[in-house]
Order: structure tokens, then sequence, then C-alpha cells
């Protein structure tokens, strides 16, 4: 242990943060004991005015750029709005890890100014005004990049990342950070500095993660659009969790540097992506096509920098449905919701559907593991070491320390298999003449704390590097009763984790959703295909 | 040793190899010896008709084309006249590995009769009819992917490369492949089974390599248009050697799928490049728009897709000139060529030059070298010991074997320092608000047999994957004496490079190029460049 004890670092900033949060935002206990529904206290706690209570409950982001560009709301408005909601959210469920509502706030007036001063006809960059969460993970100049581990607790980072640097040169609000897992790699956002983010629908139940504490955020309203990375599934396990929406572009597109993740730096392999969560689908295609636009090979040397070119959708499209992974079969409520989907899409006369079988899953995604681990846990378990920190449950429940390290050649073996593998998924989405892969995005919904390990849903599109993109449909309700355990079939780990679903009486209200799934670099024909998937499925839903 | 004796495989298929040349398109020896320019052999030979060589001599692959398209020439006859050039050229200077100009005619008579069934308002694919040469790297169906060495002679591959795929289902005729160094990497095209491609302007100097056949071949217009590979300047140094245009690239952005090369099969770092090499700037631009707009990924499942978006040239231009990388200094041609085309620049009033300075070259490229010897030489040295093959004299001379292979954590810190290095050069590129950079492909021409070592003019660009293209610009003449020694100023590698310009006497004639460098991936935005820089500099020249 070189530095001090983790437990005193993470005291004393736990204490900072609170203390970032204005006195008149504190939020009285007495609202969050006995039965009441999270959702409805940041309307009812009396902390926000009416103004505040319309703006961020009933617009995403492409409607509050039309009402700031308009001039419906200054943008310090908007921006006091989603600060005091942010902090509201935090109260409840533990969501954020760096809070700089002041600079925030600062800057919203600055803008409001420069507005003032624009001579006729200069455009408003196009996220005017727009306050943005990030996961802790991206770096802002001035605040810490901790990522949960206490070690890097106080080191505030000296520059921006990449994203964030592209986020306020294109208007957009920077005010506050939020909550990870520990190495930034589990399905429970819990860590020995800041603690455990909860789930806002159930708190006996996780928010998911790595990007947890912005799907609670989110759904909570405290933002509207947030920025995650995902790597094995960290942008769309809280979208799940949380019923937002969560799109994991192909690795590189969005600017990634500066980002502190569970890899570290000179790792290849498998990439950490960066990506948006929202409460709308068309605000995850704001978020892209904006930073795309934006000219991302100025802002960082690591990307791959494709032009939007305003690629329209099919008018009718072939979507390739998996309805099992072959490794885990999905729970009850699961499955009726993809047949729903599946059902309205072919009613719509618009969509093909086309039954798809995803080979070698199982030895893919042990592969993923491997890149995960590729030099073994040391690293990890150095920098826990540092201030005696002990390993969060739910890293202890995927397993994913005390892995064996890979060899160069190991490596290398690894990146033949994973070639092979490209081939063949290749020839599946072309020889279908797929315009997208329909799926679940895990198994089951959002789980019991700290038991979460099925990554074959989402991991296997890492793996590949296929964008794929989580969209909320329904909720579980009493209908859903469980199932008999002989419906898992893929073996003793398929049902460990089918029967983690004990029916409606522990699961009722929490979200179900599809993962929408392109190819890579297709990035932009994903959304176009997966926005029409949405709006047959969902209709228009702000 | 495993298989027979090299020197039996490498005579059984050089055999085999003659027999592929029909006995009326062989040429008279006696037209060889004495002085005489190989230049004028092609139209004096007899074996061409007038049309045959007015076809191979004439026009460029973009003007081919044309003539293709409105039925000036049959695809027959124009695939005949290149496929007897080729012989030809092949008989002067060893530029074949494997011939298949039966079957490329065959193909030929099938299109011309494909178009008479064509209906109106059919369009010909963009490619219909033009004869494409491929280096020996790229897998064609049936035929050996030897890359000259003995192990892999008598192999024929199942299927094609994927630009082979792509170039025949864009209309292209393939005809024959072209001469390598033994494993693909000097520049002197000279292994065990071919031999060595000789320079046709003269036959002590190198082609060049890796793609030398390439080179020595379009030099004699036995081809308009080649398909090259470049991991550290196999395209633009035999560009360079022959007074040809050769561009690498930005890697992944030309499918590389079912390709050869020196490195193992999911070694990652630096990768090798597809790209074209043209007798003019259009033609190199013909190839990648061509490629890029055939959807790629549908090809290759390791591509990068990017689309092709016609972007135009600006109306002026910022062109950052480097006269000396700080590892060889030019000697006095290079030098007097460099400054003649930057004087042409300033005079066009379209182009503002800014001086520059490249950072570490030296230990990047030093890097670049661990990048292609990861797994040290065992790989190698087995490949030559199943055969008893020699390592070649130019292979000796780089010094690529005994070098030390490298660890996992070795090869991440490798990275770690790559990516510092792109950040460096990203400020560079845009700090300076550079459209390209020129400089020169080598501090020299081509050279005596063997003696090439200098990779850091071309092997920084693959290090950070910059697209590059060579563009020639003259030959030297007799007025290019030889300076100083003292002139070399970075150490003694750099003088002894530096002596090795001994003056016009044995250079007279040998091409001189330039280098225009563009940004990673930002492909389209330099072949913009570079062809208005190539017309300032060259005019219009077919």
């Amino acid at each position: 242990m070189t530095q001090q004890d983790y437990k005193i670092i993470s005291h004393e900033k736990r204490l900072r943060r609170s203390q970032k949060i204005p006195p008149a935002w504190i939020l009285d206990q007495e609202m969050l004991h006995g039965s009441i529904n999270l959702f409805d206290v940041p309307p009812t706690c009396g902390i926000l005015s009416e103004t505040e209570i319309e703006i961020t409950s009933n617009y995403d982001a492409t409607g509050l750029l039309m009402g700031l560009k308009v001039g419906t709301w200054s943008v310090e408005q908007v921006t006091t709005a989603f600060c005091k909601r942010a902090a509201i959210a935090h109260q409840m469920v533990n969501c954020l890890t760096e809070i700089f509502f002041d600079q925030a706030i600062e800057r919203a007036r600055q803008l409001d100014k420069q507005r003032l001063d624009l001579t006729d006809g200069k455009t408003l960059p196009p996220l005017f005004g727009l306050p943005v969460s990030l996961k802790d993970t991206f770096q802002v100049k001035g605040h810490d990049t901790s990522t949960g581990l206490a070690c890097y607790v106080n080191a505030p980072a000296e520059e921006h990342s990449a994203i964030a640097a592209m986020l306020l040169d294109l208007g957009a609000i920077l005010y506050c950070k939020t909550n990870v897992p520990q190495l930034v790699m589990t399905a429970d956002s819990d860590n020995n500095v800041f603690g455990r983010t909860l789930n806002p629908i159930n708190a006996s139940i996780t928010a998911g993660g790595s990007t947890g504490g912005e799907g609670a955020l989110l759904a909570l309203r405290g933002s509207v659009l947030g920025v995650g990375t995902d790597i094995g599934g960290s942008i769309r396990v809280p979208a799940l969790c949380n019923g937002i929406y969560g799109l994991r572009p192909s690795a590189g597109l969005i600017p990634h540097g500066g980002t502190r993740d569970l890899t570290e730096p000179g790792t290849d392999g498998v990439r950490s992506s960066v990506g948006p969560m929202a409460t709308t689908f068309r605000d995850c295609v704001l978020f892209l096509k904006s930073i795309m636009k934006a000219g991302t090979w100025k802002y960082d040397s690591a990307v791959i920098s494709l032009p939007w070119i305003d690629l329209k959708a099919a008018k009718t499209l072939r979507i390739g449905v998996v309805e099992d992974d072959g490794v885990y079969t999905p729970v009850p409520p699961v499955r009726r919701v993809l047949k729903k989907a599946v059902d309205q899409l072919r009613q719509s006369n618009a969509v093909e559907i086309i039954p798809l079988t995803l080979p070698n899953v199982k030895n893919l995604c042990e592969d993923l593991l491997t890149y995960f681990t590729l030099l073994g846990d040391e690293n990890y378990l150095e920098q826990f070491s540092r201030t005696g920190e002990p390993v969060v449950p739910s890293l202890k429940t995927i397993g994913l320390l005390s892995r064996e390290k890979t060899t160069l050649k190991g490596f290398f073996d690894l990146n033949v298999r994973r070639a092979e593998a490209a081939k063949v998924y290749l020839r599946l989405f072309c020889d279908n003449n797929l315009d997208a892969i329909l799926m679940p995005p895990a198994p089951h919904t959002a789980l019991p704390l700290d038991t979460w390990t099925s990554i074959t849903y989402t991991g296997l599109w890492n793996y590949l590097d296929y964008p794929a993109v989580v969209i909320p449909i329904d909720v579980v309700t009493d209908s859903d009763s469980k199932d008999d355990l002989s419906n898992a079939k893929n073996g003793t780990h398929d049902a460990e984790v089918y029967k983690l679903y004990t029916g409606p009486d522990l699961y009722k209200g929490l979200p179900i959703a599809v993962q929408v799934v392109g190819y890579r670099h297709q990035d932009e024909a994903l959304v176009a295909t997966a926005g029409m998937l949405d709006s047959i499925i969902n209709g228009e839903r702000l």
C-alpha cells in the first residue's frame, strides 16, 4: 500500500462530492422513506420550479435544442434545471461521481451572453446550450477520473478527453460525471470510492454497468443525453436496466482519447467504444451525427473518422431475428417482448423477418474474456493494493480476475480466430442480405445485485466490432410467470442464469428491450434501420 | 527440409512459367544484346501490331476505359495487346511470376459477348475490360501465391483474394502476377524461385521492391494499372525506381484479405496496405474510387469501409515541405527536384508552402522494424528451411533477420509509443492547418543492386498509417554532380547512404519523384490535393 487507505480516501472524496450540491438542492430525506416511487420525487420535492419540471420532464435533447435555439429558455435556465434534477437523482440513487454544477452554470451564462453578441445569420453550434452528462471514465480538465479506483482519487485531469473537448466545441454544457463499477467492467455500478448506484425502479436490482450511473441519471431525467463506453455491453446493459436508449457505435468511430478504461494504454484487441445514452432514439442519432460531422480526426489521433453521408433507411428492411444465442435462453418476459416486436414489424409490411442462428457464440465470447485479460490480473490487483481496496462483489461474480495472462503468439492466435469468425459473420450478414439483426440485449432483464454474469448477447458484437443499439419496449408485467427450468437447454450455465427469473413478484416493472445490430462501420446504416424499427414498434415517443 | 530442394522447385516452376508464353510472343534474344534501350524493344520487336502498339503506348487506364466503353477496341484486342506486351517485358526484365494470358483472353471474349447482349441503358461496370496486373502476393484462384518462397510453389489458391474478386466484379481482366523479394520486404525484387526483376532503365540498378515486378512491368507498359501492397514503402519505392505513380492508401481501406505478406495471420501492429500503381495520377484515383464505391465491406471482413464522397481540393492549399527527415540527407538530384517542385508550386499562387521538421523519425522507424519482427525470425527461417533456400542478398542487407522477438507487454509498449507519436503528428498536421506534406519518397533514387537500406522516408507513414502517393517528376541528368560527404549531417548511417550517390555516370536517367502525404483515413482529401499538385508540377500527362 503506497497511498492512504482507501476508506479514508473514499470518505473524504464523498464528503467533497456532497459539498458540491448547494444546500437549497438538498433533498428532505423524509421523502425517501416508505414505499415512494422514486420517479415521483423530482417533480414533487419542491426543489424544481414549474418551468424546471417542464424542461427536464417533457423534452428530449432534440426538443431542448429547438427550444434553446428559438430562445424559449435561456441556457442558464436549462442548465440549472438539469443540475438541480441531477442533484436530486444523485441523492436518491448515488449516480454522480464528479459534480461541477457551478462551472456549468457559469458557462451557461457565458453562452447566453455570446448569443446576444451573435451577428445576424451566424448559426449556433449544433449542441448549443445542451447539458450532457459523462461517464466518469472521460477526463474533464480539473476533475478526477478515478473511475471508482481509490488510487486515482485526487488526481485532477490536466486536459479534456477528446469527447469532452468536442462536446464543448459543439456548444454543449458539461455538468457532472457518473458512476461506474470497479474496473469499469461489471453490470453493477459499485466501487469502493463512491459506492453503488441504485436502480431507481427497484433498489434490490442492479442499475446496470459499467455506465450505470448514467443509466440511472437518465431514467430519472437528471440528464437527457449521456455519454458512455462499451467494451462488453457497458452502454447497452444499463440502457436495458433503466429503460432508456443506448448505442454502442463501431469502435473508434467516436473519439476515445483521454478515457480511463479497463484496458491499459497500448492494449490492442477488443476496444472500448464511446456512444450515447438517451431517452429517445433520435437523440442517439443527434449525438452520432453531431460528432461524426465535427471532424473527429482533429480531436483524437486514434479515431476512425467516417463521414456522415445522410443515409436513409431502405423502404423495406430485411431483419435477421435471433431468439436465443445458443448460450443463454431468454427468460419468459424477454421472449414475450421479442415476439411482440417481431409481430409488430411483420404486420407493418415494411419488414421481412429472417430467423437467424448465431454460430459459435460461446467460444467466441470465451475469447472475448481472454482479450479482456491479456496481461492477466496483476495490473488490476496492483491498482487495488495501492490503497488496500478490496475487490467488489460483482467483480468476483464475473470471474474476470485470476485468468491466465496471454503471450504475444497467443494474442495473435486470438486474432486469427477472430478474423475467421469475422468472415463467418460477414457471410451470415451478406448472404442473408440483412439490414440488421434483432435480438434481446440480454437473456434477462436487470437482475438482483451482483448476480449478472452473462455477456454473450452484448459481448459478441464487441468481439466482432458491430454497432448495436438498445431500444426499450416494454416492462415485466404480472402475467410474466416464470416457467420450467427445463426450457433452458444450453447446459448448466444456462440453467443457473435462467433460474434467476423468479417471476413478476421481484421483477415487475423492470424494462425489457431489444437490441438492433448493424454491420461494422456501417453505423449510419444501422441507425437509419433501427430508427425505422423503433418508430414501428414504439411509435413517436419523446 | 521437408519439401524438395528449392533449386528443383525453382527450375520446374520457371519452366512452367516459360511455357505460358505463346511461341509467337517469344522475343528474339538478339534484340537484347548490345546497348539497346529496353524501352525501344516493345514497339520494334515485331510482336505487337500497330494497333497493339497504340493501345499499349498511348493511353492510361482511364483512356483505355473510354475507348472500351465506346467500342474503339474490343476487350479481346486490349487484353491481347497487354498480354503480349507483358510477355515482352517479362522476357527483358523478369517481372512476371504467374502468367494466365489464356484465361484473360477467354474472359475478354466473354465480356465482348456479354456486351453485345446488353440491353439499352444498362451501364457497363466501371473497369469494364481493363487489364489489371497484380503483385504475386494476391491470391488468384487456381494459381500459386508463392511470393517467391519455394515452400509455397505448387499450391494453387482455392479462392480469389478480396481485391481480385472485386476487380473481376468491376469488369477488370486479370492476366498476370508480378515479382517480389523473398519475404516481400526489401527494395530488390529478388527471390530464389523466380530470380530478380531488373530495372528496365539500368540493369545494374534495382527495380525496387517489394512490388518491383509491377513497377518494371508498368514502366515498360506491359500494364497500365497494377495493384501492390505497402508495409514500409513497397508500392512507393518501386514507383520511384520506375518513374511511375504509386499510392499507398490508409491500411484497411482497400481489401487486403487473401494476401500473403511478410506478416503472419493475426499479427497486429503495422499493417500492409493495398494500393494502385499506374502511369498517371488519375488512374490511381480511378482505382481508389472504383474500389471504395463498390462496397469493400462485402468482400473482406477486415476492411475499413469509407464511403467515397466526391471531395474536391481546396482552391488554395497549405503544403508542409520536408527537405530532410533528420535521418538521411537527400542526395543532390533529389534536393534539386524537390526544390524545383516547390518553386513551381509557389509560383502557381495556389499553394502556400510551410517548411516542416518531422520529429523523432529515427526512433519511430526503429520501432517500425520491431513491429516487422514481433515474433523474431524463426517463422521466416523455418519457411526457408523447408526447401533449403538461402537468404537473398537484399534481405541480408536490410538486417531484418536476427532481430529479437517481442513479448506481449513489449508489443503494447510499442503501441503506447506509437499512440504518443500519433498525437504529436496530429498536432503537426492540424496546428499547421496542412492539406498535405510534400517530401522525397527516399533520400536517393533507385540504387545499385542489394544496397538499399533506408526506409524512413516511406516507413514513417506506414508506422503512422498516413496515406501517401509518389509522383514522378524528373530524372537524374548530367548536371547532377555528387557533392561533399560532409553534407550528410545525420551521422555515420547517413554518410554510408549518402555516398552511394556517385554522380550521373551511374545514375543518369533514373527517375526522381516526390511523395505527397495526407492524414490517416483522409485518403480522398489526399488524392484531391495531390492531384492538384501533380497538375501544377507535371501538367496534363497521359
